[in-house]
């Protein structure tokens, strides 16, 4: 394996330890990948517990999402090869299944707008809290080809700039320029998703 | 002692760890145990705190939960070898105590159903959120023999497959075919025990 | 100092970063002693930071309360000299200041009382959850001494056996007869003060 | 750089770890900083991660917040100068922004008013639960210049003292004679916040 490719493997195993101890990615859920500068990916592999990463969890696979090295690449690889092709800059992706992100995307009617919060700024172009994001909801759905062109879509179609969407009861996902840029976007879109939803209140079904 | 019980012990204690970071085993509240090839448990000896497990607190009893070794038990043992008789792939049994699990016990009418979640794939044989578990809550007792025979009677005489259980006040047992499939089914449940209630609310009793 | 302070005191500094780590002894709140076999006790100096105590901040104090050292003791310490007086057994007193108790104690119409739940268990003498434990909530007063004499003359007119108590808005005693016992019954206490409130809903106030 | 400065800028670095541990800064928000005897100040360099910061994330300024070194301080420098202008035993500043500081500056109707807890005694002059003290709460403004001689023309006209304050949507400052002192109130404060929110509870926007 290339310097480059331990490197970034390096940094998705330290993220997924910080995210699982946030309580961020339990069980098995989440995956998480890095562009290298020849286009292949780091990627975690299927089914592999994001808060005891090792070396052995992140493997490369192409720029269409296909294994290079026998490993079987998360289910949901082809959103990350989504977001990369729509996204140039981006150079890392992470997908965590928190508590907050499920019930928020199980109780919202429509997109999640976020509006009037400092942190806001945390995401790049943004340098006032006077500004509202929208954070797309997506209906769940296991053929991952068919959500991925649901997200695209959607992306194509709009002058909006995302930072992350959320997929119904099942997490979300957002990316970065760098391993720690998406790991920032991360923080900051748990953060407004605990206030979104005390704001919110949560009530009977 | 042989090196298949040590290993055990050795996952064990790293799970009383693991949970009791979490909240889940508050006190000396909860108790796990682990299959042997022979067909012995591995358990937790009665009365100690999870969190501060070591050696010493793991003890070795026959298939039908009689010390073998001179200490006591979990005095919960007979729900072991319940589903160890019920289940022959299980390997461990982790029984937390959570305020989740406690809450939605005391709150819940009659069972609790699970649905549309995607960390319900955290359970062997589900492929899509599209679909429904229940985890039964069955009322407390101190008469665990009793309490074994309600368990098994409500498995017996069902097409059902549980995951899991609740008992009233009383935390929660799940299964595995080795611990650490047992603390992937734990912390699946314990995320979605949180979902459940906050969707419910907490509201006056 | 005798080799038994010094165990003494190296458990309360562990309880202390324990109770710390669980957000339970905030600031400089909260005050923990244990009574040695001369009936000394070793007590946190006054003002120290629990999550960061280390043995310059035991200090020792007769069974008065009164220093033995030149450091000052609590500020509370007399509420530990009528514990260790009504109970003779007690050799541990841990004082949490979390904000699960002081909501609770704020929100109480009169005393609470925690009933079915299995951790009732972790108190001595319990060995069934149908039962009823009362945990006293005493008004705040900032004349130690009265307060002390308030909470003595409530255990001196009952048969109830008292496990711990709440303190208006300043979170909760509890006991044990070692400091392994005091903090089962902290953790058992905090975790059903956390049960009671979720149950209760938190409304307006 | 000073010895000086270097003793508080280890005492920053472990004030960030300790509050990003508590959820209490994340992504990069938040800034810390400590007055030097001769008056400059030790302080966060811009848009760096407060729970990873090391060395080369403090800088040093002049006691009007220009940098000392080629190093950019915080954007909010100069909330950090009003204060230290305004109170000139201050020698330690903290600047948190976590969930509950968001929401209940987001909730409150005027300023926050807190009363009869315990906790209050963290602050410096207040012996007794039975007080009040006020935590005002100011509009967010990215003009931190105007920000600041709002702040000032507020603390200028009132007999009150104040121990803190929130900006809306956007975290609390607090500070103290030392950086331990400061920590501490940021404790309080944040333990005070979460107790005014849920007994607020949190309802429909």
């Amino acid at each position: 394996m290339s310097s480059e490719f331990q490197q970034r493997a390096a940094e998705l195993i330290d993220a997924g330890h910080l995210l699982y101890a946030r309580g961020m990615v339990p069980a098995t859920s989440g995956n998480f990948s890095a562009r290298l500068p020849d286009n292949t990916l780091a990627i975690t592999v299927s089914g592999r517990h994001k808060g005891r990463l090792d070396d052995g969890d992140i493997m490369l696979a192409d720029a269409a999402g296909h294994s290079l090295d026998g490993n079987r690449p998360s289910a949901e690889t082809l959103l990350h090869v989504q977001i990369y092709t729509r996204f140039p800059d981006a150079r890392c992706i992470l997908h965590p299944h928190s508590v907050n992100a499920t019930l928020l995307s199980l109780l919202a009617d429509g997109d999640v707008e976020l509006r009037d919060y400092e942190l806001l700024k945390a995401f790049p172009g943004i340098d006032t809290h006077e500004c509202r994001i929208t954070v797309p909801v997506f209906a769940n759905d296991q053929d991952i080809s068919r959500l991925a062109t649901v997200v695209e879509t959607r992306m194509a179609n709009t002058e909006e700039v995302f930072h992350g969407y959320l997929i119904r009861g099942h997490g979300f996902y957002t990316w970065g320029n760098s391993v720690e840029d998406a790991l920032r976007h991360a923080e900051a879109l748990e953060f407004l998703f605990d206030c979104e939803l005390r704001r919110k209140g949560v009530s009977p079904k």
